[in-house]
């Protein structure tokens, strides 16, 4: 899960977004955030400047809910930009808008380029950045005078699992949360290890039995020519930069490979998007027409994963360990400095040990087990991961005493069976949109879009509505 | 508020407890506690032994409730020895019983004798605090195979309040909370600041307005002995060891003087004591009694706070900042490393700011203001208080999304009116004992117990079978 290609990062995000999304006018500011709510005498004994974006332009001064989205794994204005349906449910509900950056992400880095030493990446945990979220609210309500003003929070994948943690640890503060696409059960280890690629697998196959054969089959031959060593043959018909020399040049590409498909069974939209790289519109379906043009399998892969990491067609090699790396999270942590805080979250509390196996999906065996997992921690964060402490922390699957959570998931979305997909009483409720994929209902609406979401979006403004409007009435 | 007054700290508490409470087998154990739950990279990144006391001699091995207390500020015995009412519903509902020891209090030091140096103090707060506690209860059900036994909590007074936090922040792993004697809003910044010293008056007031005016005479012929700067008449009015020459030792004159009424007032029990030092039956009309027996009122006063300080009768003279210091909480933070690490938390999380005036209470004025307290613990600790943050954080008096637990206090307690005291919800119930003083409730029966109590305990008993029961049945 990661939220920058390394061809998109390069803007930041800020020039990303589609045209067809509404552009609301946000003012990029910084708040003076506690650097460590949980000890008065550490190391981070002072403050730092969070980055938020805020606009009032369709705000009800003083009366208008807030409408706060807990930033996660990247650059705020990424998610800011592609989430046009908060936009749109802000101007339809008279709402104040912010967007607040998770710290240690984007421009929120708490010790500048020192961030990522040990023992200054310590600061970045859920909790500090729940606190942080907690304390932003409480400040800016009564600088803004907005104290009778219900705040509502929002949040896709890692940020939809923040959203739903403010719920469940300030409800004093939240009067609801909209998680869209928040694997909180498989990220807390109670999830089946097979069932990520498995369910990256199922949409291609679901487009097209023969394209999950072809995909398996264009491995298996990688494969046969990895055991050759045949590595010169692989170079060439992978279109790589350099010769692989090992079996870890191999293992390489092939994450490399398996995350093209990650991401296109993630961001399988009905328009094209550039929120994680350019990606065409129908990613797995354009995809399986690739692999099912030609009859070089290997070929076929290569043109396929070409659709992620060549999207312009101007890349004339592969430089694998460029494009790919690979980290705590086998789905992927991407590039870059956000990448690296992503690294050392999976490393501590969040748990993801996924696996493909070939039985359950069509990848080859690739596994990730929780000593490969602590082996890796250790070496490159000094840290150990602490099993069981989310799920301590947030609960797992034992959410009856909540309440005023949307927990909304599509049914294309590989994260989706990570999460909450049937609805634990009236106001924990279980939205699940059958043409969906990667919290397809937080994007603006799009004439593409199909009933599913737009029936998902309406039934969520209503909800929304309704929470604020008891709210007010508490 | 504090647990140990200098002649019971010397027993470290295991001696204590009356004659007549249950003498459960506890058995005293060592856990071993993440030291650093929000960072994986701080100085505490390690382990540290926790004590806490466990007896299943009571459990119906496997099925029975645990009955877990969430130790607050002092050695784990003195509340273990001094709880004896939930030694009695263990026996009654065939219970598991721990008492777990708050890190930095008692034998649970998590850096030894350099414990209150900074920064190692900085890892004393409540959040901590709280997930030792949710570590220790998920551990010990697994290792006792006591998975599918309900956990109830139960805390008195800052035990207390850590009792309704944990079952706000972890409903996950506990059912509900008896929280006795909690007084949850006055620590978090939503009191009034004359309460406390109100209170505390108003209970030598009710036994006799005549007491109240001795007393308040007494304190007045003392600040006119102190504005005349009659320092040898003070020393022997007051049986000073050391005579007075500054405005300063009057102020701990005064603080020494008002610290025993409210020692009275909070375990004005109907019986002896020996939890917070030897207290008679009925302090507080001992106290009145001798008030009103003799003519000279500062006299009167030395004899009134002897009942405190000179149970036995053995001290000759009063070595003032021997037998109080003053620190962060204005009720008290007695004497040893205890009290350290009450001034800290009362320096960080735990907002005090009582003042006595003269005007709703019978005290001299002795302001304690914000600003006081921001000098005091930036010079003692290094630290600022973050003000409203517990409120932020336990959700101050917005507690309607909570359930299942039951605020008890008595009317005879000076923190009572800082806690909840009227039901919010048909499962956030306030329990009200006319004749109870600080968490009467929580000790053993006793034959001198007020009907009032007796009743209490057999609604706190209802309520938790209740519990049990629902918890079972999810």
């Amino acid at each position: 899960m990661f939220f920058c290609l390394p061809l998109s990062c390069k803007n930041n995000g800020q020039s990303s977004g589609s045209n067809d999304e509404p552009k609301p006018d946000f003012k990029e500011k910084y708040f003076s955030q506690i650097l460590d709510h949980f000890n008065y005498n550490s190391m981070g004994n002072g403050t730092y400047l969070q980055r938020y974006l805020i606009t009032d332009q369709y705000w009800k001064k003083g009366h208008g809910p807030i409408f706060f989205y807990t930033g996660n794994e990247g650059d705020i204005w990424a998610f800011a930009l592609n989430s046009g349906f908060i936009t749109e449910l802000a101007a339809e509900q008279s709402a104040l808008l912010i967007f607040a950056e998770h710290r240690y992400y984007g421009k929120s880095l708490p010790f500048g380029k020192d961030s990522f030493n040990i023992p200054e990446v310590g600061l970045l945990t859920v909790e500090q950045a729940l606190a942080d979220y907690a304390v932003m609210i409480t400040d800016l309500r009564k600088e803004l005078n907005a104290e009778a003003c219900p705040v509502v929070v929002f949040g896709g994948s890692y940020g939809g699992m923040l959203s739903v943690y403010m719920r469940l640890r300030y409800p004093n503060v939240v009067a609801g949360a909209l998680a869209a696409s928040a694997p909180i059960l498989s990220t807390a280890g109670m999830g089946d290890s097979a069932q990520f690629f498995r369910d990256v697998t199922a949409d291609f196959e679901n487009y097209s039995p023969a394209c999950r054969d072809a995909v398996e089959g264009a491995f298996q031959k990688l494969q046969t020519l990895a055991q050759l060593q045949d590595y010169a043959r692989i170079k060439t018909e992978f279109a790589l930069c350099k010769t692989p020399s090992s079996s870890q040049d191999v293992h390489q590409l092939n994450g490399f490979l398996r995350n093209a498909f990650t991401l296109m069974a993630m961001l399988d939209y009905p328009y094209s998007t550039e929120f994680m790289g350019n990606m065409p519109a129908h990613p797995v379906k354009v995809a399986c027409d690739t692999m099912l043009n030609r009859t070089d399998l290997m070929a076929a892969l290569r043109d396929t994963v070409g659709i992620v990491y060549n999207s312009t067609g101007g890349m004339t090699c592969f430089d694998l360990y460029a494009l790919y790396v690979e980290c705590a999270d086998p789905t992927g942590c991407g590039l870059g400095f956000d990448s690296l805080a992503w690294d050392y979250q999976a490393c501590t509390e969040i748990e993801m040990c996924f696996e493909s196996n070939n039985v359950t999906d069509m990848f080859p065996p690739m596994p990730f087990t929780e000593q490969q997992r602590q082996q890796y921690c250790a070496r490159r964060w000094g840290v150990l991961p602490r099993l069981g402490w989310l799920k301590t922390q947030f609960w797992g699957d034992s959410l009856l005493t909540a309440s005023n959570i949307i927990f909304s998931n599509g049914n294309l979305d590989p994260w989706a069976n990570g999460g909450i997909r049937k609805s634990l009483s009236s106001s924990l409720i279980a939205i699940n949109i059958a043409e969906g994929a990667h919290h397809l209902d937080l994007r603006a609406s799009n004439p593409s879009d199909p009933d599913s979401v737009v029936k998902a979006r309406q039934k969520e403004a209503e909800i929304i509505a309704q929470w604020v409007k008891l709210e007010r009435s508490v």
